[in-house]
């Protein structure tokens, strides 16, 4: 199949240049995985996808609903689905109107999935920081910027992936991926109270942790925590789980007896719902 | 006239889906006043523009010429100018291709321009604080959500802006303009290093109080500056000067003895460059 964008459930590339969308990012987007027609981790994206909107100040009835019916139009393929949702036309104030149109947008993609990633990832430190915005923290919404600085960055291929702070110097993310480490059998991952995406592969693993008796810690740690960690993994929806194998010098655990070999194995447990 | 858009010199009001300032708020935007299809400080909005650009990471070459000659398409008419620059299509992922086609949007509309405003208008303080990123402040970029939170935090007509503080509770500006106040015969304006946007009035009035030997100082204060001030004003490139006559439960000197009005009234000087 080629690339497909639906729009409001219809197939077209173009969209209002009014849309609030672009002119204030008012809109929330994710990236789900679809292997032979089936998405993945289904309830934790349409959950986001809802809290973002309602955190943003627009409201969509039944998101879920809706992307379904929009995906009953694809072939039953392994695809790459980006679901943006926006705010819409209604105003090009910053005020939001008492009648808007939200804008739905899917774009899909053919998609040829590997299989999880054993052997790890090297990693580098970005220099551009997060900034603190507890509003809007946790919320996958269209104010990217700070994360196309982030990875422009580098250009070596070399490195797969790059590990965020906020302006406080403290632990995020990647700059497309969230972020776990293994320190003494427990698994710690950045609070992202200030700032950051909640992916859905984060919840996922969370979840799948759970179910495997590992405990969980949401921390607020500066860098040196990762000198410390035996491993370190990235994650999100499209990519899985990445571990790492280098960082700024440092040699992390891969392979078979990991921790993190163990999440990406019982991860087909929680992919679908 | 109707409202018109012209996208890359075309009149046509919609824009590929896939375009980055939809994806990551990659682009930057400016309103113009135009009077009598006369453009007002021309000059400081392609600068501003250009800057912003560059830094965003894209490039635009000569983006005054581009506008200038979207600008002969127009009636010599009274109308608001929103130019909008994005680094558009090349790429759906963060990293920025080494190809890319920027997109240039131009809404305009026709405006009906009221005389400077003399008596004052009421404003309040947002609870929404604006995040510290010294990598984007200054910029008009797309990346507008802080603002969008803020400016919904009121639908009382009787304000008609509000002043917000960063995360670290000091004077950035108002939800669409910027601030500035006197207090002892000089004039104040936040220091917009970590947060804010410089507005291409708010560069005309430091130019204007240079030329009239008043002092400018760009300072990083506390809401508590407001209250000793004697006078505060708000700008934008569309509104002009707009004088405040009270915020939260104080009055503040408007009319002609004000030196805002003496801003107000030397404002035509600097307005065509």
């Amino acid at each position: 199949m080629q690339p497909l964008t639906l729009i409001n459930g219809s197939a077209t590339r173009t969209l209002a240049s009014s849309d609030r969308g672009l002119n204030f990012g008012q809109g929330v987007s994710t990236r789900v995985k679809v292997v032979g027609g089936k998405p993945q981790l289904w309830q934790e994206h349409m959950r986001l996808l809802q809290q973002g909107c309602t955190a943003l100040g627009f409201h969509i009835n039944a998101v879920d609903k809706l992307v379904k019916r929009d995906l009953g139009l694809l072939p039953k393929a392994d695809l790459s689905l980006r679901v943006t949702l926006t705010a819409g036309l209604g105003s090009n104030d910053l005020a939001m109107p008492a009648e808007y149109q939200p804008t739905r947008i899917l774009q899909i993609e053919p998609c040829q999935y590997s299989e999880p990633l054993l052997d790890g990832i090297s990693v580098r430190v970005c220099q551009t920081q997060l900034s603190k915005q507890p509003k809007l923290a946790g919320i996958k919404h269209l104010n990217r910027l700070e994360f196309v600085l982030a990875r422009s960055e580098w250009r070596d291929p070399v490195f797969a992936e790059a590990v965020m702070l906020d302006t406080d110097g403290m632990l995020v993310s990647g700059t497309a991926s969230n972020l776990f480490w293994v320190s003494q059998s427990r698994l710690f991952t950045p609070d992202l109270s200030f700032a950051g995406i909640r992916g859905a592969m984060r919840a996922a693993i969370i979840r799948l942790a759970a179910q495997q008796g590992i405990e969980v810690c949401e921390v607020r740690q500066p860098l040196a925590a990762l000198a410390d960690a035996e491993e370190i993994l990235f994650c999100s929806a499209l990519e899985g789980i990445r571990p790492v194998k280098a960082l700024a010098q440092k040699q992390y655990a891969v392979g078979s007896q990991t921790l993190t070999a163990q999440l990406q194995s019982g991860l087909s447990q929680v992919l679908y719902d």
